[in-house]
């Protein structure tokens, strides 16, 4: 079957697109594994380098929000899309419509493709926990009520209703994931309001000055990269029983602090050099982070078997071996 | 300035029409009272009647989707609108299409139409009770989470969201009100599940045999339309502060059996002879209705002004009173 990941050109996708290629199968519509005979990785831009050499991997780029487009590559053998595709928080906040266009138009074209289809597809969806916003209690858990403070949350709070009713009427088989922010990402620092807490780890040892724009004692919940890859795929395999009505559940996270993570790197570096944090004030980005959940409870993940990042030390080490030279 | 009421040929927005018409005025979007010079009523139908015969108003006939006609109804001179126009529950269960149209592209329709004002409108929305289901706790209160079974509901849920966004970006100065089930409606049965929740009174006041699909132990939350009307202006009246960043409130109800509804019904009538109820069980609206709240809490609405229903007795002699000839 044709396995479709959409924003698959990102840094995610790349990882997820490799696993798939590893795996080289996948539970298909019917219940049953069947082998991935091609995977599309869909995505406005080119990916920095294709995720391996592979003849079942085509890279096709298009707008998520081109519906002709999509249903051109989700055709009849499609049985699994991993629905990626979005603009990061603090794009989707200076740019409205875009986010818009991209997060919420080019969701619901997503859907609608899968709807077409002969079968309904399994569809795996990032959410994120930047769908939970405002006044939270002290921890957040599975039944806390979705009042996003973003743009990018609103639009992915909207992604999940969508993905339960769309699920619900038979249209598509949709599973939605609240992922927290994903550290160590590699790579450029990018839009994404959180996109300090990969440079902190990350920046310092490649040798280079890191900018940090929130306090130290700035709490946030992460997921290492290992792990969503693996949440994201643990999440298609779950017979659709296991999900039932609700389709979304909090990924389980590390909750973590600034200066925490600050000290497993010295950890983890020892007498390793590290480039300097240089520590920059944003009320902005501030306010977008600290109106996440820092600290939540994953009862339904954890039931359901995903699993967590143990210490952030670990998280560190396996970005040094992923992605250093 | 001018108000625009979208739905405004349905029963609720005829009574709006015809209590804004007799106020003559409304708080601008300055935040000071203007005299109403031009009432749009706006609606894919045309209204029944008039709801009066009065130069200041304005009936229009469009798609609630069709932003060309929408943004030639909502001009510079708009200061508010009320946005009513919706599918009802069953019917936009039974067409998923045309309530995803009418629903979700015409409330962001009318958002961004809101948005290209020079001047942000105060927007009043009827979101329901339906945007609530599934397993819920025995009292939903204010800060139950939404998740609607039905795709109305999830339709609702997703218009809150946006009108929340949209007022946290200043496009507009939205308010959502969560309707319960208004009863007493006139006229004839309609598509929406809760149709009986009228039909079980008007029909037997009016010497007719009503058809109840649900149980007499089923329990509902209703608001009256007097009720709603007042609502939906004092929810327009209030300021932007009283609101905050939530926008969405449960408003008041009066939880009732339909048993409870009935022996109302009997001691209002007295000695008048009154039609027959015919019990035939539609599993299908069943569910819909017992995956809605019966019984919750308002607490905030009744903290911003909003006024209940006292009695069941009341509220069919209301309608005895505006309805009956």
């Amino acid at each position: 079957m044709k396995v479709v990941i959409t924003g698959g050109a990102g840094f995610l996708g790349q990882r997820l697109a490799r696993a798939l290629l590893a795996r080289g199968q996948l539970t298909g519509p019917q219940g049953r594994p069947e082998p991935i005979d091609t995977l599309v990785v869909f995505d406005a831009a080119a990916p920095a380098a294709p995720p391996a050499d592979d003849p079942r991997l085509q890279v096709v780029r298009g707008d998520i929000g081109d519906r002709a487009a999509l249903a051109d590559v989700l055709d009849a053998e499609t049985g699994s899309v991993f629905h990626l595709a979005a603009v990061v928080s603090a794009a989707a906040e200076a740019d409205f419509d875009l986010g818009m266009r991209v997060n919420l138009y080019g969701t619901l074209a997503v859907l609608e493709a899968c709807r077409a289809l002969p079968q309904p597809p399994r569809l795996v969806f990032t959410s994120s926990i930047a769908a939970f916003g405002g006044e939270l209690p002290a921890v957040v858990d599975d039944t806390t009520p979705l009042t996003p403070q973003t743009s990018y949350g609103t639009q992915k709070a909207i992604g999940e209703l969508l993905i339960n009713d769309y699920s619900r009427k038979g249209f598509v088989d949709g599973r939605a994931l609240r992922l927290p922010t994903v550290v160590v990402r590699p790579g450029k620092p990018n839009l994404a309001a959180s996109s300090f807490a990969s440079s902190i780890i990350r920046e310092p040892l490649l040798g280079q000055e890191a900018l940090c724009p929130v306090s130290p004692e700035t709490r946030l919940a992460i997921i290492s990269p290992r792990r969503a890859v693996d949440a994201l795929l643990h999440a298609h395999e779950l017979p659709p029983e296991a999900w039932g009505a609700y389709r979304a559940v909090n990924l389980p996270a590390l909750s973590v602090s600034v200066e925490e993570m600050l000290a497993a790197l010295r950890r983890v570096a020892g007498s390793r050099p590290l480039g300097r944090i240089r520590w920059q004030p944003d009320p902005h980005i501030q306010r977008i982070i600290s109106s996440w959940p820092a600290v939540f409870t994953s009862q339904r993940a954890l039931r359901l078997g995903f699993q967590r990042d143990a210490r952030m030390e670990e998280i560190i080490e396996a970005f040094i071996a992923d992605e250093l030279p």
